[in-house]
């Protein structure tokens, strides 16, 4: 019987992105021998911060066109002391969720059970969310200038822009989301107030796409209100749909409040399949903890996992989140969760647990 | 002896906005009676979306001249279910903050002691923050448009403009509240790693400016992860600058972590005095609860010790802080703080309070 084969391109990037990707391979590997039922085909690249001090670009020329022939792309975070935070970002992770359409970033919050005693005392019991975050335009389209740089009448823009179509998509996408989930729930983020312009558009869609699934309820709420609500309502909240600023917001947020960042990830997804997703944790390459064997791998192996379930490996997707869940329960954790164990070790215990549930 | 004479420009607006401006009205109405020390002229005005509904116009021709030549202006909260919000804000509240150029909003936080037990899980214990946002460009600035509107075609832009001397000035009044703190700690809030132009000048210009502040202390947060820090470190935050947006979103989280936005409260300043300055709840008209006396009227009250306070009546302004706050302490308080009294019963307590204490 010839296995099923993936071709997944790693990406592990800078900072602790190197340490964590790692360990997320390593699962991703037990997972594979452990059911012997596909095969994993890693193309690892050294684009990062590190390729751009050295030569002057984050990747070499044409890099896109050949991470667009692989099923799937693990990353781990990016960004450098040394770099400005707008080269790093747009020479790398913002081109690649523009280019291939990866429309949707989808990020789950939950409070796993075991994790309440070492998680901050914000958390809160029983919250379950998915975040739908537009990913491709709105606030982050990289658009704007400056004039009179540096002189006193210097003005500066950042042009947010929505097209219809960009909005409709994410917000069906949305509505979808809402749809296969128990409550059938969906709250769409919004600024219409100050923003009257593409967050009206935003509205517009969002009530006439609703017309298309009467089976769910929706509602509205003002960025800022959102906020307010996370805290005090929490479980008013299900599926929240929002733009992309006003998502990568409220998703840190909904990472906080639901105990730790360490654990929280992210799914760059092209719905259409027509161009490879991505698959990331929701932390960055924080600098103050790297190289240090401390920091949280538990959000890259949600990653993975997530990756293993949209490439059609369920049976290993479930394995992973289970050995990792396990992993928490048990206490086993890194020191963000309040534990002992490092980086490594955390691994090792979560590969064991893939070998033997 | 003549009196000191102010006058206040009163624009109760919608919705609770009117329950609350009442109850602050009274309240003032009892400090000023108390010390005899000076006078309060009030000028009220029906400007807010009834009119709009009745004569199509928020406001007659030329309001914001009238309101020029008062001393501050109190507010109430403006917005109506059936107004789209774009309308109401940009035809009232928002011409108001960029006309009198009131280019920062103050906007403290603090668990005010005795709170706690009838606050949400999350509040902060300790809490004390001030947060300086910037208050007519940026995000807020009214500029862009929409193009093949209701086609497939639509794009619509909204335009963040940042102009050197509108951060600036806000920037430098930011350094100056942190200076006037007893840690000298400033956390300038930016997203310069995927908004490419004006936070990028928003970050050059805050490190031009801390080289006039080298006895304050200054870092800089990511919008994002500084929601993080806010739920995880909240005491290692003391003044906080933010643009407009940001400022708008991490101020109502800021509310609702220091135990309820019905107490918080907010100045829309023209540090320079050329205009009048505005007081009022971070709270808006909330239409859910109007018309039923249950509205906290306190976010109002401490909006009006603070206006007391700009226009230099600092005793009057500590009489009406200390009377909220021990009615707030005694457990005299609506709903929203777990109380039983109306808006009207806290406000007889407040102002018996101002006349004994
Ligand atoms: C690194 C940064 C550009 C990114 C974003 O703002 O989208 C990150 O915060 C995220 O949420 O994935
Ligand atoms: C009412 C609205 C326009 C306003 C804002 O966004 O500034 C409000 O949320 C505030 O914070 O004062």
């Amino acid at each position: 019987m010839s296995l099923r084969q993936h071709k997944i391109a790693v990406i592990a990037g800078d900072g602790i992105g190197i340490e964590v990707t790692a360990a997320a391979l390593n699962v991703l590997k037990a997972v594979e021998a452990r059911l012997g039922t596909f095969r994993l085909v890693f193309d690892e690249f050294d684009y990062g911060s590190a390729r751009y001090k050295a030569t002057g670009a984050y990747a070499p020329e044409g890099w896109l066109d050949h991470l667009a022939t692989s099923d799937a792309i693990l990353f781990g975070a990016v960004g450098d002391p040394d770099v400005p935070d707008h080269i790093s970002l747009w020479e790398l992770i913002l081109p690649m969720r523009q280019r291939f359409q990866q429309y949707v970033n989808v990020r789950p919050s939950s409070v796993l059970p075991g994790i309440a005693p070492h998680a901050t005392a914000a958390a809160v019991a029983g919250l379950n969310w998915v975040f739908v975050r537009e990913n491709t335009e709105g606030e982050y389209s990289g658009q704007g200038g400056r004039t009179h740089v540096g002189s006193t009448l210097e003005v500066a823009t950042d042009v947010a822009v929505f097209t219809r179509g960009g909005v409709e998509r994410c917000m069906r996408y949305a509505f979808e989301v809402a749809r296969s989930r128990e409550r059938k729930l969906l709250t769409v983020v919004t600024k219409s107030n100050a923003q009257r312009y593409g967050l009206v558009l935003w509205d517009e869609v969002a009530a006439s796409v609703a017309m298309d699934f009467p089976d769910v309820k929706w509602d509205k709420m003002l960025v800022d209100a959102m906020t307010v609500r996370m805290v005090q309502k929490p479980h008013s909240l299900d599926t929240i749909v929002a733009t992309n600023l006003h998502g990568d917001i409220l998703t840190d947020l909904a990472a906080a409040l639901s105990g730790s960042i360490g654990i929280a990830h992210s799914s760059s997804l092209d719905p259409t399949r027509a161009n490879p997703s991505m698959f990331e944790p929701v932390h960055g390459a924080a600098f103050d903890i790297m190289g240090r064997n401390i920091a949280n791998p538990v959000a890259a192996m949600f990653s993975a996992a997530e990756m293993l379930r949209w490439i059609g490996e369920e049976e290993a997707a479930v394995l992973v989140e289970r050995a990792a869940t396990q992993s928490i329960c048990g206490g086993q954790v890194t020191c963000d969760l309040g534990g002992k164990l490092s980086t490594v070790e955390v691994t090792r215990v979560v590969c064991q647990m893939v070998e033997r549930l």
